[in-house]
This record gives structure tokens, sequence and C-alpha cells, in this order.
């Protein structure tokens, strides 16, 4: 087949590809990064790049206005190269630390009580062996595993070939006095993950690891007391080739893509390791960081390890594997002790991950006789309800908006966003707060709960989320999106132009916000409980974290309960993690969790679609539901 | 540090080493093959090559003449680089295909009453799985370890990651039909080896492997009748590094020594497997060749996993590991299925290893009433007493005089070796046999001993060995190594010259006999046992098939029972590693064979060295241990 050159004006390197390479895979060749948020699918206009020289066939030119098209744009995910070609690359959209990252890093205090000599698995232990002799010629191995039986109880210790490879100098170094490492599960064989010669007070290391799609969070431990001693969070890597699972799965289903979103998380996380390394001046994660306990939702898992996730996205949405082996470091590529253990934490279905067992348990809502609701809203809302006796859940497809994604000025709780807005009963004029103190960008997630929430209060919509542009103000007005009302003008914002938010937002945002209400009313009637007997709602997830409850409430986002109802718990996921590395009970309550959790499909539930098309009103079709917003109308009202 | 550069005639590729460098590491970086039989100690003076231009360092020119040195001979494992040189590399001896090696390749016939069904670990499961549904959304995993459970009564299986990888294409290719290949052994562990779409006869094999000291033998086995379907033999190419496991040893301890012995047999043991799959048209071993069982002695084993054999060179002789864990192919480096089970059977100390508990197994000896005495003659002699209650082992360095080193005209078994010989009591002219039907080149170890008690009967040498020279014969002369007896003059010859055995040879054949002598005597004194209570004499190994148990009796190698109380097993290591594969119970046999044979370490026994003393004389300093000898002496002189 022909070849041809294509050459990219960001880097030096000119790659050749046979006819019909899409110009994706020829940017991935020549190690071009190129966004790629809905993961090649051509569906969000992200990867549009310049033909400067040459042309190429594009399949498809959505998003690209006439005149984008004249100017040679192509969507590189969407363009196959028929002949030499040079191409523009326009700066690529930048992601910014989040300024939430380091809000999120709350102080971790040790369980009360804990006691790591009975709690963790990972053992330290001082042996000093009988040397050989001409009467006692005993080999190496059943010498070491005689001292670890004798000074230890450990029976049946299972070693690797690499050990096995370096005992004997290890074990004659200091005399045959050595260190051993151990792992005291599985039984009946524990493992010997390394051996060291002398006596040492070596330090132990274990990391708590989250990956989220979009913030991977990662916890260094110190094992010998279960200490955390440092946290850090960056954005996963992933991203750029997928912001949503679904986008992720899609990327990874491609030619090359499974070892690209692969590496993509491996350098996040191996990243964040050597951050919190060397924030806590741990000199050798090489040797001293031993375990890593992992969670994160089914996708972030079977991408992680190379698992191909097809299955998730398509019907009947199973996962290959919700309950990985255990697996060590060099195999999946942590640059940590080649032989530290990595245990994932069991899922439970496709769209109820590791994150959500790792969630309930650290929420304990599995240990009480306390029902709760517990919530995970992200793009997905994971939800689960249940006490000591019982646990359902179910997962509701919100989708993006609440990330910002779907809304015109939509965006992540970052620098510039938006995060609060009060909107004044008399002139509609509104007073917002902006995350970092700055000139504003938009619109994330809490921001538009709080929006959403005044607007209606105050009737610039109406509860079918129509805009009233009779209003004596000109904040609302039909824009070229439709009705829509102006909550900063350009004077204001950081680009010079207005923001807003429209007609066609507010139909998102009621969509997700009806997904999640309809996930849990379902769940609860599916058993026959009834909402309002719910004694506790737990929100999880660093999102959770920022809603202003009372306002989540007055959209029909949460249900009508007392405000002491509710309680955020922040990041469970990572918590679930830590507490599973530190404590061998913990670990096994998890798979208890994931074990009885029962999983409620809601595409498969008759009553889903009524549910939902009620609650796609603020609040809901019944405003008897929401006795509180009614009081709230009849106030304002009066 | 100065850079130099070494040329090599015989290959094009030039080096650039560091002031200092060994000739033989240069030639290592060069690849080129320079035998070195010692291992690299200056012992044998087989590595020589010239040096012609430039000059290096001798740090010895042991085994060179002046003259040699003079036209710029030099031990390449004794020779340190100091400047450019340039290098010629005479021929290379080849090691030329045994001719024994057929003869070895007994018929193998599955043992009476064999039941692949109930003694063979591996079983092939054909599963049909419920696919998933709305209704039924387990994970794919977990729906094919229900129907392991539900079809095969298979409990928590083990999976590896890269089988989890590729499982869910499998359970979809053939719509939820596959075949499973399980190996059923650890409990409770049993451990998936892989996965095939669709219900198939697939074909599965096996390899019984020994890996001996020079000669390395790969059965393959059809694992779901027990049949072997081929076998083959060659030279371990570890013997151009070492003709011993001593020599190999201290290679092995070499920069990159223990790399490069791994891989020459890895090279050996893969050339073997493919013969054998080409002569059985097994067309794709790595997908149908799911497990090897591998025997050998300590230090084969070491060499081949790669793990320090040091210690067993060193007092006090300890192994690193007789029993490895199971391993697989992809670890140690097999051409065969990567997941297939590695099974390295159990041996019992440095000098009497797995090829000894295999044999032990193969020769039932462990499973009698009758007390037996196993012999396995080769470099070493291990050597086995006992029976179904109990077992005593230890070995004797007997030297390579039986293979032919340390006799000025020894050699190996091949073509070309005189391995019967007959002299006539009265004129003392000999007649002999040679194997391949050639002119004779040297005397291989039947030979030796053959010669050595025909002239011993006839007076030739007396009990100490001394050659008589007043005999009326030319045969017996003062050559230029002393005494000598003439077995082929020189116009018979390949050489051309004359093939003799010398007072000194004698001497080491003399050591070699006592110390074996000595070995089951000592062992058989320290448990109290008789010697000529002993019932049976079972002789295993290639090397003691072709003794002539009369001759081997009247020099004392062997003791004086009837003629019809010694048995040749032929290769028992192998035999016993295939029996292993084929049937569990066969291999928790062996466990328990290395598990109760008493090890005796004759080196710290104070009877060994009067024992072995004794034994320096034909046959024996106390002739009645040997009636059977003195009758036939008395008939002769008579």
């Amino acid at each position: 087949m022909a070849e041809h050159t294509v050459t990219f004006d960001v880097t030096e390197k000119a790659v050749a590809v046979p006819t019909g390479t899409l110009l994706t895979e020829a940017a991935r060749l020549a190690d071009v990064a190129l966004n790629q948020p809905c993961g090649g699918q051509g569906r969000c206009g992200r990867c549009a790049v310049q033909v400067t020289a040459g042309t190429v066939r594009r399949r498809s030119t959505l998003r690209l206005s006439a005149e984008d098209v004249a100017q040679g744009y192509a969507l590189a995910c969407q363009s196959v190269v028929e002949e030499d070609v040079a191409i523009h690359v326009p700066p690529q959209e930048q992601l910014e630390r989040r300024l939430t990252t380091d809000r999120t890093a709350a102080e971790v205090t040790i369980p009360a009580g804990y006691d790591p000599l009975t709690a963790q698995p990972i053992r330290r232990l001082y042996l000093t062996l009988t040397p050989p002799s001409m009467d006692d010629q005993t080999d190496d191995w059943n010498r070491l595993q005689r001292a670890l039986r004798q000074d230890g109880g450990i029976e049946s210790p299972q070693i690797s070939l690499a050990l096995l490879r370096k005992m004997g100098r290890i074990l004659r170094q200091d005399d045959w006095r050595v260190t051993a490492v151990l792992h005291t599960e599985p039984t009946p064989s524990p493992i010997l993950i390394d051996l060291l010669p002398g006596h040492v007070d070596v330090p132990l290391h274990g990391l708590a690891i989250d990956i989220g799609t979009t913030t991977v969070t990662v916890w260094l431990v110190n094992l010998l007391t279960g200490q955390v001693l440092a946290q850090a969070s960056e954005y996963n890597r992933q991203i750029q080739r997928g912001e949503d699972v679904i986008s992720r799965i899609i990327y990874a289903s491609k030619n090359g893509g499974s070892n690209e979103m692969q590496e993509l998380v491996l350098s996040s996380i191996n990243t964040l390791i050597e951050r919190v390394c060397q924030k806590s001046a741990v000199a050798n994660r090489q040797s001293s960081v031993v375990k890593a306990t992992i969670t994160g939702n089914s996708t972030m898992i079977h991408l992680l390890l190379g698992i191909p996730a097809e299955s998730i996205r398509l019907s009947p949405f199973v996962t290959a594997v919700n309950q990985p082996p255990t697996l060590t470091a060099a195999e999946i590529g942590l640059d940590i002790h080649p032989a530290a253990l990595i245990d994932c934490i069991p899922g439970v279905a496709s769209y109820v991950g590791a994150d959500i067992s790792a969630g309930v348990l650290s929420s304990s809502m599995d240990d009480s006789d306390i029902t709760s609701l517990f919530m995970d809203v992200g793009t997905n809302g994971e939800i689960v309800l249940g006490s000591h006796d019982w646990l359902v859940t179910c997962a509701c497809s919100a989708g993006p908006a609440f990330e910002g994604a779907g809304v015109l000025d939509g965006m992540r709780a970052t620098r510039g966003a938006i995060e609060e807005i009060w909107i004044n009963n008399d002139t509609y004029e509104p007073a917002y707060r902006v995350i970092g103190e700055v000139k504003p960008r938009g619109l994330c997630g809490s921001g538009l709960i709080s929006l959403l929430a005044e607007m209606f209060l105050t009737g610039i919509v109406d509860k079918g989320g129509n805009v009233n542009l009779t209003l004596p103000t000109t904040r609302t007005r039909l824009g070229e999106h439709g009705p829509e009302y102006v909550i900063a003008w350009g004077s204001e914002t950081q680009s010079g132009k207005d923001i807003v938010i429209t007609r066609v937002d507010i139909d998102n945002l009621l969509r997700a916000k009806a997904a999640i209400y309809a996930g849990f009313s379902v769940l609860a009637t599916s058993i026959g409980f009834p909402l309002e007997a719910i004694e506790r709602v737990l929100i999880g997830g660093s999102f959770g974290k920022y809603i202003n409850v009372e306002k989540a409430v007055q959209i029909g986002l949460l249900p009508d309960l007392p405000w002491e109802q509710f309680h955020f718990l922040g990041n469970t996921s990572v918590l679930g993690a830590y507490l599973a590395l530190i404590d061998q009970q913990a670990r096994a309550r998890i798979a208890d969790i994931a074990g009885r959790m029962t999983y409620v499909e809601l595409s498969a539930d008759n009553s889903f679609y009524e549910a939902f098309t009620s609650a796609l009103f603020l609040p809901h079709t019944d405003l008897h539901r929401f006795p509180s917003v009614a009081a709230a109308l009849a106030q304002e009202s009066s």
C-alpha cells in the first residue's frame, strides 16, 4: 500500500503512514499530543487541526463551519491521509491544575483504637538463622522457611523466582541475620515480598490510590503506624483522550488505544507517587513502598490493567472482572517495589465500581442500624441505599452536566469558575463567588445548582425550566441559542464575553438531576422502602463536598429531608482504599460489602422512565414531595 | 579507564573493552564461542588463542609450552587486555553427536492400569456459559468461575493477568462456549492455564526434561493418553563452558556467566523441544504444550533458573533451593505455551538432586520390601540404599575418569571409542570393539573398566595397579608418561598414534572406583546394614547401561553379588520425570521420597577415608569381599 508523509509543525518528526490512516493515528506515531475529549468519535470538535499543504479526506466536518473547512481545518479523528500533507496543530487546551485539589486534601486521622500489629497484613520480621554446617546441610530456602515458622509463625510462604535468585547472597551478607517483609495473606500461603540483609529498621510504605475519571488521588501511608504521610491529586491524563468513561472505552478499543490509556493513567499515578514520596522524603520508593490498594470505577480499573472494557459500554453492560486477582507492581507498571502487592478493591457492576464499595466502607453505612442513602455524584450518579441488614445499589447515567459539559459556559471547578450565586428577588441582579477570586470564566457544577435554584425561586424560570423573558431586567433575553439569563456581563469576565445560561443548558441540567432523583426513588421503590424513611443522606465525591444542600433540594436533585440528615464525606473512595490498606478486617469488610450489595439495573426497570419524566421539573411534578420548597416558594411570592 | 580494541579473526565484529578485561570476556562480547571445559580456571588449556597483533598480559601459561608462548599463544581465560590486540581463534573442538543417544531411546510403555482421567492433573473442560443479560449482569470472570464450578467441580481457580486480558473476547467468540485448560493442583487454588473459543478437541502435550551435566533429554508426551510421542537428546551446550558441575559453577559465578549458562541450557532444551515437536507433527507448541516436568542434578536446576550455585561448591555444600516453586514457561524462557506450568522435581542435597529423587521413583525401590542399592554413576556417583521402610543416600566425588577425562587416551562414549576389550592370557594381545565400527580414537568408560579387569586378571597389572614391564610382550613398556600398556598400535588408529593406558591413568581410575565403592560401603555401614545383605543392585544412567557387570565387579567398582541381582535401568531420571508428569500420585511420591531420604555427608564421615584407601586396590585390600574374583584369579593362574 502506498505510504505518505505527514508533517506536524509542532514537532520535527515526520511520519510515513499508509493510505487511509487517521490523522489522530499519525499524530500518535509522531508523538504529537492531540486532545480528544470525546475519544475520537467526531462529536466534540476539539481535535481540529489545519491542513497547510496537501489535502485530507474528511469523513465528517461536524462542528466545523464552512469557513473553517475553507481554511483547511479538519477533525483529526475523522480525517484520512491519502497524500503527503503538512499539518498545523493549534495550541492544545491545557489542563489547569484544579484549585480544589488542595481543598480536598483533608486531614486524615488514624482510626481510633487502630493497632497495626493485629490489623496490618504486611509484617517486618527479624530473623536469625542457624548457619549451615556439615551437620545441617538444609538448603537456604528451607532454612529460611524454618526461621519464618519458628520466629514468625509463618507457614508455607510463597517466594518469587526473582527473590530466590538473590536470597543466598542476602542470607550470607550479615551472617544469616535478615529482615523479612511479608504479606500474611492469603492464608494458607503468605507472600514473601522482600528479604534484606541484617536486622534493619527499614521503613515500609503503602499507597491508597483512587483513579477517578477526572482526578487521580494518591495517599502515601506509613504501614508500620497507619499514618497518612502525604496526599496528592492531579487530573487523570486520560482526559485528553476522552472526558467521560464512554469516550475512553471507545478510544481504548481502537488500535493502540488500550496501551495508550494504560500509559496515560500510569504516568498520572507514577507522577503522584513521586510527588508524595518527595513530600515525605521517602528516598527509595522502589524498596520501601511494598503495597498499593487501588480503587476507582470499573472502567478505570479495566483500563489500568489493560483489560478490554468494551463490554461495559454495550448492552447488557457487564465488566470483564469485578474482582481482579492480586498482582505485583512490576506486572502493571507502578514505579514502586517491583514485588509490591497490588490489591484492587472489588466492584459490583459496570457502573458501580470499586470506588463505591470503598465509599460504602468509609461511610460505615454497612455497619449501622440507621438506613442511609449514599450518593456519589459525578458524570454518573452511583447510589447505595441500606444499612447493616441490606444494601441495594444502582447507577444513573446523569451525564456530565454537573461537571460543566453540555452547558455553554460550563467548566470544571477550577480557577475562574463561578461556584455560588445569589439572585435578588426584586432586581433579578446576581451576586456570585469565583474560585480563586479572579474574573469569572464560566460556571461549575455547584454554581449551576445554585443558579438554577435561585432562578426558580425568583421566578426567572418556571417549574418547566422556561425562562421568563417578560421580567423587568436586561438579564433575561433571547440570545443566539434561544432564551437565556446573563450571570456576568462581558466587562466583568476573563474572555470579555457575557457568561449566560441558556434554555438548552437548563434542559441538560434538568435531565441530569432528574436521572439522579429518579435513580434513588426507583431504587427505594424497588424494595418497597419509602424515601421519607431515609434517616441519613451521605454524599461522597469531591463534587458533593461543595454542593449547597438547600439549593440542591430546591432544584429536586436531593430528597427533601432535614438539613441535619445530610453528611458530606469528601473522597470516600480513597478513604476506603486507605482503610483497606491499613486494616485487613476493613479489607474483608469491603469484599463482604461488594458481595452483598444487590445491583438494580435501572434501564431494565419499567418504572424508571416514568420517574425520570416526573422529575424533569423544578423541583418535581409532585410538589408534595418537597414540602420545604413549597414553603420557600410561598414565602417568596408572599 | 582506557579502552582497547580486540579483533577476532573468526568474526568481523571488533569490541572495545577497558584495560584488565579477560580475553574470554572480550570473546563473549564479540559473540565468539570459545570452549572452556574447565569453566575458565586455567586448568585445561583448551581456550588457547593466538595473539597476532599487540600483546596481552598472561596471568598463567599452564599447559602452554615455551614455544607456544613464543608463537603468541595465550590462555584466553587467563589473559588480560592492556592494549589493542588481534586474536586468531583456532578451530574449536566440535561436540560430535553421541551415538549412544539413539541407543538409549528405549521404548516407553504407559504404566499398566494408567487412567489419565484420575491421574493427570491437567484437565480439558468443555464449558457452555449462560450469556449475560439485563437480568444477569455477572462479570465475565465470575460467570466463567460459575461454569467451572458447575461443570467441572473447580473451586477458586487462579487466573493470570494475561488471560484476563483476552478472556472476554474468547468467551464471546463462539457464543459463550469455551474449552478451559486447567491444572487441578495446587488445591485449593487450581490454575487456569488457557481458555479457547468453542468446544475444541485441542491436543494437550507435556514435556519430561532431564538436564544432565553432559546430556539433555526431552520426551514429548500426550497428556490426554499418557503416551510418549517422541524422545530426543543432545549434549548440554553448557559443556563448552565447563565439563563438570564444578567448572560450570565457577564459570557461572563470573560476570555474565550465569546468564550465559542459562541461555546455553535453554538453547539445548528449546532445540530438543523443536525436534520432538517436529517428529510428532505438533504444529503449535506455543499453545498445545502446557506443562513441563524438569529433573537434573542440583547444579543444573540452579543454572537453568538463574539461581546462584556457588554455595553448592563451597563447604558446607548447600543448595539455594531443593524444591523450587512452580513457575511458568515464560518466566524461565521455554519455547512452549507461555503459561505452561514448570514443575521442578525436588532434590535432596547439593550432590543428590532431582535426578536421584526421580530415579528412585522410577526404580520403585521406595515401594518394595526388597533392600536395593541404587547407583547413578557419572562424574559423581550418587547412591541410594533402602526399601519401602527406609532410604539413605550419599554422593561420592568419583571424578570424571569414567567419562574419559583424566585419562590420556580417554574419551566419551561416541564414535571411535573402544567400549569393550579382551586380553589373551598367554600372548597379552588385546581384542576390542569400537563404537560405530570405525578405527579407534580412544577409550570410553566401559572400555576402561573392561581393560582394567582384563589387565588385572591376566597379570599385566598387579593388585596395586603396577604395570608388569617384564612380561614377554611389546605391549607393556616404559613410555613418556611412565609404565604403560598399548591397546592399539598407531597403524590401527584414527590419529596414527598408539592408544595406551598409563600408570597415571590407572591411578585415576583406581581413585574413581574406590570413591564409589567406599561410598556405598560407608553408607551401608553408617546404618549397620551389611553389604552382602543387599538383595538388588539397580544401576541408572546411560553410562551404567553399558557396563560389563562381571568386569566392574572384578575391578571392585561394584559389590560382588550374583549376576541376577544387577538390573540396568537406563535413564531413570527422565523416566521419573515422565511418571511425575502423567500421574499426580507419582509426583506426590517423589516429594515423599525426597523428604524421607536421609542424606549422609561422606566428607564428614571419619570412616570414609579408611574405606577409600582400602578400595584403592584391585579389586580391594580385602579379597574376601570379592569371592567371585578370588575364584577367577585362582582359575587364571591354574
